[in-house]
């Protein structure tokens, strides 16, 4: 279902030639109306991919007609060629789409940096992309953006009359990401492109930004949503808002749960937190720690490797008050030896740690994986 | 030679019965005078080992007369009782050294962190190194505060009339560190305390500091610096602070050639930057990039995920202007493609990366470690 989910989309997967392995490497996502209000979230790294550098400017004018995807390259630190390869990108899909214009068409990019894309095998692409587009097309649109991803991620929500769906591909954060995360969402509902940003945004922090595998940034991430309004139908903000969350929270666990060579999806809680801020600074913290995450990969519940990380942050603490619990154990209490570490039951995918800053009520959650032989393989080997 | 090199000190290292395996775990080094100046650089993790907060207070007399260090357990998490057993080692020490007070007395741990030292080994151990005290006791010290390290880590300058000898334990930082960082530096000039301390904060500033393996830091980390004045030589500041300096940086760099698991040792130089402060951010970026340590295990010269680190930074550049060598090969140049990348060779173990910010005229070297299976397998058995 994915990005077609919602009325008034049509959407198509092919495989353009762009990678070598003639696996699908081009998507077409085009929002046929009635409206074409848009918002969209891109990656913090200054050091940004054209296709980014493109669809920052789309998006301020609120309105997008069409997502152009590949994969196979991320037109990323490709200077002044890169940016006009893009720029040809959305002229080509607005010449073929009649009555678009190139300033509506969003472009996203991902695969390697550094490298040009293969135009002349791209724009025939996206020509054939074109005559494919159909309202069945989202499933095939969601495997052409996959690059080490081994599955493909929609999820969708349906309410009274409207529906939000979406697509997925990467392993990561918004900002920071494993790999380039692209997110395209769609919806029927008939809101405007400031409503859709206020929603978009509120949930990406929640469940995108908290999604952190490895915590290495890219140049290329970028989350979309589309509303055609073909529904007729005006959500309130709070449900409309919740809709957005629940699909943008369904696919952060599917990134999670397909991170490159992960073999555990690490749940790290924050509790008793001063403030929001501390308690995500404190999160982030643990999840980012390497010897933290081969200990976990090691079912070994190392707290003091938690508390560790606790110590490097500004948030609010006091040593001798911190509390850690793994997967329900509080094998940490006041700063010291809690409960027998040999009561955690570390066996299963999932593990989850809670860190108590005994310091307030603020709480956040952020998701993480171990650190493991596969993932050094992976990366060790993945341009050369 | 070690920190026995300089006149006025003795040593020993011996095994107490700490590390279950029989193998040294229990070092002391005196101070025979006549002075007793010292200064001590601590771990910034907010998270203190005992020893940690016992040896700050002592340091904050400017004299230290002797220093009990223990491997086979960090004293960390552990709580009032852990402090009452750093404060009676302390002791024990002060008591069998005739003439000592235990308020001049370092005390250093390593080890897992959550455990209670094993005083009825570690006391009795006290006595039976005191009783091996010697002016060739240096090199069997450094062996005894050895944890993963592979080899002994010890270091010596020897001016006119005056040396600086040291040890070394770990590898990684003085804060974060890949494992607890332990050195203890000696000196036979002539100096006051308020002289030490300012060398050795400028010493350790620019090299055990940029010596980041694996970017966590320990809870126990501590760089100590003891003057007995025995050569009756007082030297200019600058020729004591360089010859501080050499030692830090030698023991630093035997730091990270036999860090955890590790396969290559990378320099990141970074140069055109505005300030040192932005050289630091970006060289540290870089250094703790998990995507680019694989690619460097891999051998594979991915000038792209070093754009990416220095694109999370706030230092100051314009991607466009980004200029990146790595082993010689200007790979990256003005943010895009530079010379061939096939022409890297990277077959050896030190891997040299240049990254231009062209923005001003400051540097900064920072030297980190490949991510490696070695290092996940090392990192996930430790404790369990």
């Amino acid at each position: 279902m994915s990005v077609t989910a919602a009325k008034g989309f049509t959407a198509a997967g092919i495989a353009a030639g762009i990678k070598e392995n003639g696996n699908p490497d081009l998507a077409l996502v085009v929002n046929n109306g009635p409206r074409l209000a848009a918002a969209g979230v891109f990656t913090s790294n200054r050091v940004k991919a054209a296709p980014v550098l493109w669809s920052e400017q789309v998006l301020k004018g609120g309105q997008v007609s069409a997502v152009i995807l590949n994969s196979g390259g991320a037109n990323a630190c490709t200077g002044a060629k890169g940016f006009q390869d893009t720029h040809a990108t959305a002229e080509k899909v607005a010449e073929v789409l009649e009555g678009h214009s190139a300033g509506e068409v969003a472009v996203c990019s991902t695969g390697l940096i550094g490298v040009l894309l293969p135009m002349d095998k791209l724009l025939p692409g996206v020509e054939t992309a074109a005559a494919q587009l159909s309202e069945h097309g989202g499933e095939k649109a969601a495997i052409a953006i996959k690059t080490t991803d081994t599955v493909h991620k929609t999820s969708v929500v349906t309410k009274d009359g409207w529906t939000v769906g979406g697509m997925a591909k990467g392993a990561g954060m918004l900002a920071p990401g494993l790999a380039t995360m692209l997110v395209v969402l769609t919806t029927d509902a008939a809101l405007d492109s400031d409503v859709l940003d206020r929603a978009l945004r509120a949930a990406t922090k929640v469940t995108f930004d908290r999604v952190d595998s490895d915590g290495c940034m890219s140049t290329n991430d970028t989350v979309l949503l589309l509303a055609s309004g073909a529904s007729e139908v005006t959500p309130e903000y709070e449900e409309f808002a919740e809709a957005v969350r629940t699909v943008c929270d369904d696919l952060g666990q599917q990134l999670i749960r397909d991170a490159e060579g992960a073999s555990k999806d690490i749940k790290v809680e924050v509790v008793g937190a001063a403030t929001e801020d501390d308690a995500v600074e404190v999160g982030r913290s643990i999840a980012r720690n390497n010897l933290l995450k081969c200990a976990i990969h090691g079912e070994d519940p190392n707290w003091g490797r938690v508390l560790s990380a606790i110590g490097t942050t500004s948030a609010a603490f006091e040593p001798d008050r911190l509390n850690v619990a793994i997967n329900g154990v509080w094998v940490c209490k006041n700063g010291g030896v809690g409960e027998d570490r040999d009561k955690v039951d570390m066996r299963y995918r999932e593990v989850h740690i809670v860190a108590d800053l005994a310091a307030g009520p603020a709480t956040a959650t952020i998701w993480t994986n171990d650190l493991t032989a596969d993932y050094v393989h992976e990366n060790s080997a993945y341009s050369s």
